[in-house]
């Protein structure tokens, strides 16, 4: 009876902060927001604030609920916690496993760039001298006043790779010598830095760990398809991993690498309706191989210079995971990068059932993990910790552990399990054998309807405009119809040129890219030139 | 006919190989070497020099001939290439499975450590200070001169890791609030600077690549478990995965890890005699645990202080899997550790023989990914490249694939390959369907006989010393009696004191561990002081 009583309290809490998700949909797709305020203002919520209320704010403390990572004392740099890590370590797997399949290996290279390498690519110099570390001395010695100071001064400073086509460069040069010698299809996994004084957990951090491609081709046609086909891993990645639509597309002039001929993006639309680049691609033409004698013996026998492309995704994939999927309960994984997929909660009331709960939970553990999800077995664990019963579950919840288990002295008599799925508000009990017998199945279908969500989100919140001005008002804030909901992806008709960038700077808006098209525009008008143009952008604020 | 004379060609060019191989375990048997020596380097090896020629050039030419590192225009720092990059991955794996079954999880903490916390711990600090990379500066600015210079100076200069007791030590004083949150066990896989001028890769090198483990516990017995359990670790990945038998023990007073209070390492013997110290594992105390404040409510009520350990095992392993086992013709894998297990070669005389071949090939290949080995399948690949049969041949025996196979018209007629295992001599003609059945069975054997071979020379080269007089002589070079052999491992009772640390500076020799045994030593006498002790060490030339 106690159970009862506490499960069904569990239950209604669940129930009010489902609500208060129901109701962040419903008022996504309603003008009529202002009534329900204070409604949904009632509700209770795992994160505090809402979405609604602050999503900057919201964000920071999901990612401190779910435990992700922290601000170190070093400025501008990030802990990631085990929990944050394991979603990276998932990520790096199934990215590692597709970079293999596509004919890359993994190398590393040093950590320090001289600075005359950096030097030698004037645009990229110009995009990363700004935010640096660099280093100047080879050790600290006693100073006058006691403390230690920097001694050994370097006869050429050394930066702290922000990136790694100068020194990769310098090997390929070195390793290319003829045709027979290419593609050359390198990945490297490390940690880069770009100082950075405003962090953002995961978003934006002096240093972060990426992967780093680089390649070197024969013929520009095969560099421009690696570029193609990079993007395309990046963004199968995303929407058949991360449960993320994105928009593949080309970025404009002035949204490019340092040193790219093209640079491509994946776009993602987050719950804000701002867009998060997440994964670029970049031709890198013969830019860097002129800079830095990347040369090969032709089949003619002639002398060519090869041609060179770059590509990269961070662990601020993580920041975009949180942001597409979280609700106002805490994190929200898919299930194919959780890193673990089932927590059993022992339920146990009084002191003779422990024995019991804790056989009938260890031997539905040792069943669950025989289960093989996404070609592994599903990662299951107990949580016999000695936290209270709605402690324990509000812990996963705001931790995002996609099926949570509890089982206690009655379920064992009808040998079933009462089971919470993190994407849908109600928990249920059922059989033990046909839970474990569809849980494939269950987290097939959470991972395909967090993507659905996702998709749809980014469907509404997406507009076709034909004039500056309706499209200026879609991205100004306090519109009168309106007054919280406005931006999203804007699409229309564009010129990349100076002109259009000025007109977007004042609405914090800028070209997220231009989306691949099967056929060709037909010819229309730029709506910020008015000049004629077959090319179509999208458009939208970002982080 | 054709392809026969090539194979018998290509034969002995591998028994003369060979012959080389053998003739050097005899020499490390025999004392009349130097009879031999003439008949020895008769013999055309893949290597140049050999082992018994040079052993330190043969080492970076074993390394080289497999393609597995080299040298960056960053002083001190190496570029790990994909078949070395390869090896340390399979390390990771196996490591990284080991550490979470220990219960350990892994994070990821800044790359950059303040000034002020690396002076926290005074002896950790004096034992680091000598050689860390020392940013200063956060951008480059246009210099007067045209170039760019370091500009931003930073308030306080950060040292680029080259250990992170300091920066998790802190961390660890914010998570740890009371022996609930004990014990804390963290592992993480990253890179770490020492400034070094004299590389030598893999072994020593300015940036590497480890693993750090970092543990806190409620109670000093708990801590000295972890600080043991994960030495036994780090010998069971060496003797297991690595085929490289280790001595277990604790280092003396002189060689302890700055601020630990002590510190057990593994010890392995090379095939110059040497010791590679291969994985360290520190108790630390609660040294740093008050020099940070890591303290927590313990179950009185009252405060305590934490102890901690940390463990870290390098790239280093690398340098000691490759002395441990290559031979005058390049390198040889322990199969459990190797990128690849099978290579196979196509031979093909004729244009028209190509299709036929290649499809025998592509369905053997086939065939082989099927098998399970160690958990996973079979590593399998075509080398279809335009080299030379010989030439082919020897440039996977210098890189040292486990297993060779080669198929041509004769083999498929006769439905048969002819195989070669690297750690064997002769290459022989092999039914394939008994080929493919007995892989699993050939790749254990080779794994164990390359670690029972690296057993013996340890066994054989171990000696036990009564006398320093002995013990000199066995250390001293250009003795009467055996001028090329002298040194290995030497067992004796001594008393660590700087006494002995003085005598053996001359000879260049080191305490390498204080072996662990199951029971007391009956007393003896210090060979270095004559004072009586029960303490039994093992002392050699080290890397």
């Amino acid at each position: 009876m106690v159970q009862l009583i506490s499960r069904a309290a569990d239950e209604l809490t669940t129930c009010l902060s489902t609500r208060s998700l129901n109701l962040y949909n419903m008022v996504q797709n309603d003008s009529h927001f202002t009534k329900k305020r204070s409604l949904y203002l009632m509700a209770k919520t795992g994160i505090s604030p809402t979405r609604q209320e602050d999503y900057p704010a919201w964000y920071q403390q999901v990612v401190r609920a779910a435990d992700l990572a922290e601000n170190s004392p070093v400025r501008g740099c990030m802990v990631i916690k085990p929990w944050g890590y394991g979603i990276w370590e998932n990520m790096q797997k199934v990215l590692d496993k597709m970079f293999k399949d596509t004919g890359h290996e993994n190398a590393y290279f040093p950590l320090f760039i001289p600075k005359s390498f950096l030097e030698k690519e004037a645009e990229h110099v110009e995009g990363f001298a700004k935010e640096c570390a660099v280093v100047t001395h080879h050790r600290l010695e006693p100073g006058p006043d006691g403390g230690l100071v920097p001694a050994g001064e370097l006869e050429e400073p050394l930066i702290v790779r922000p990136t790694s086509e100068t020194i990769i460069g310098h090997m390929f040069a070195k390793w290319i010598g003829s045709y027979r010698d290419l593609p050359l299809k390198i990945n490297q996994w490390c940690n880069v830095v770009r100082w950075e004084m405003r962090v953002r957990l995961f978003l934006r951090t002096a240093e972060f760990l990426w992967q780093e491609g680089h390649t070197a081709h024969e013929t520009k046609e095969e560099a421009l398809e690696e570029t193609r086909t990079m993007l395309d891993v990046y963004a199968q990645f995303a929407e058949e991993y991360m449960a993320m639509p994105v928009v593949r597309g080309e970025k404009t002039e002035s949204e490019r690498f340092p040193g790219a001929d093209m640079t491509l993006s994946i776009e993602a639309m987050m719950q804000d309706r701002k867009a998060l680049q997440s994964g670029t691609s970049h031709f890198l033409g013969q830019n860097f191989s002129k800079a830095q004698e990347i040369k090969f013996q032709n089949k003619d026998g002639g002398e060519s210079f090869a041609w060179t492309t770059s590509w990269g995704l961070s662990t601020r994939m993580v920041g975009a995971l949180i942001m597409t999927h979280s609700d106002d309960d805490g994190l929200v994984l898919p299930p194919r990068l959780a890193p673990k997929h089932v927590v059993i909660c022992p339920v146990i009331r009084k002191d003779e059932e422990r024995v019991t709960v804790m056989e009938y939970c260890e031997s539905l553990k040792a069943e669950i993990a025989e289960v093989i999800y996404d070609g592994k077995p599903v990662e299951v664990f107990i949580d016999d910790s000695d936290k209270r019963g709605g402690e324990k579950k509000w812990y996963h919840i705001k931790r995002g552990v996609p099926i949570r288990v509890e089982a206690g002295p009655r379920d064992i008599q009808s040998n079933s399990v009462f089971v919470g799925r993190r994407d849908q508000p109600k928990s249920t009990g059922i059989d033990r054998s046909e839970f474990v017998a569809t849980l494939v199945e269950t987290l097939d279908d959470m991972q395909k309807s967090l993507y659905e969500r996702a998709l749809k989100l980014r469907t509404d919140n997406t507009h076709s405009f034909e004039s500056f001005e309706d499209f200026s008002a879609f991205f100004t804030p306090k519109n009168a119809k309106n007054p919280e909901l406005h931006g999203g992806f804007a699409e229309c008709y564009f010129v990349d040129c100076p002109e259009t960038d000025e007109m977007l700077k004042p609405l914090k808006v800028t070209p997220r890219c231009i989306p691949f098209s099967e056929t060709e525009h037909p010819e229309g008008t730029c709506i910020f030139t008015g000049k004629p143009t077959r090319v179509r952008g999208v458009f939208s604020k970002s982080y």
